[in-house]
């Protein structure tokens, strides 16, 4: 790897390494969370991921290269993380640190999405800045709703304390 | 883990673990970057990871517990991802990606610590509050740096082009 436009294929893999981890991770949160709005925001945000996974094959296009992943350290890290908590967890503690485990996956996208979006603008290729900002716009609106899911939950934590 | 308590005690050692590593990481990251700023950056990074480690056995007495880390998975996989690129990578591809990973890196720790200091509020633990703020604050601060790094040797590459 020694120039942006390999930087930015090896990164795109990753990312589509991850999406397509996080579509098989999505159920079982969605399914431990007790949380009503929170088991309702994960599997919207499950849908959104499918709709990610298309685009990002569309990136791929646009730099002539076939969708495929290449195994990704870092979400699988945040999902084994992820798991972790649904085997130790219960209660109250089960749904705050879930809340917690999912924004660091939504950190960790916005961050990956926002240096390729602009890696791409770089390389002169518009179409795929545009489609890495419509991702990376999802990922920060998910990332907000969950921010307003822990502060209600923790609300509710604070009050019956 | 059942409380909001035992979920913060849980996290805290998550993160001191995280720090931990990063002191072990970090300069391998130093002396791999071409870029000198890039490189004065994480080297000042590294200087200011070790005072947080001094911070966060503060917080740990907040809670009258030893400071201790627990294996995070999440950063050992986001070190990895980053010694991937060092072994995979070279010249303009090596500093972007390394910077890439360095921004995952910090936008982990955000997440971690904006939620860690939520938690300490709803606690009333004041103390831990303050000084996750104090840590909170830096890490942004790095990575803002490393996003203006990141903007500067863009630049270089798209004049090269």
């Amino acid at each position: 790897m020694k120039t942006l436009a390999e930087a930015f294929a090896h990164t795109l893999k990753d990312v589509f390494y991850a999406e397509n981890q996080l579509v098989k991770a999505l159920p079982k949160v969605a399914e431990a969370a007790s949380n009503a709005d929170f088991k309702a925001a994960v599997k919207s945000h499950l849908a959104e991921t499918r709709q990610q996974i298309k685009i990002l094959q569309e990136v791929f296009a646009t730099i002539d290269k076939k969708p495929e992943g290449e195994k990704c350290d870092a979400i699988e890290g945040l999902i084994k993380e992820t798991e972790g908590i649904m085997e130790e967890a219960e209660g109250v503690a089960l749904d705050v640190a879930l809340l917690g485990c999912c924004q660091a996956v939504e950190h960790y996208e916005i961050a990956r999405y926002g240096t390729l979006r602009e890696w791409a603008k770089v390389m002169g290729n518009d179409e795929a800045h545009n489609l890495l900002t419509q991702i990376l716009d999802q990922e920060k609106a998910a990332n907000n709703k969950l921010t307003n899911l822990a502060v209600s939950e923790l609300n509710v934590v604070r009050k019956a304390a």
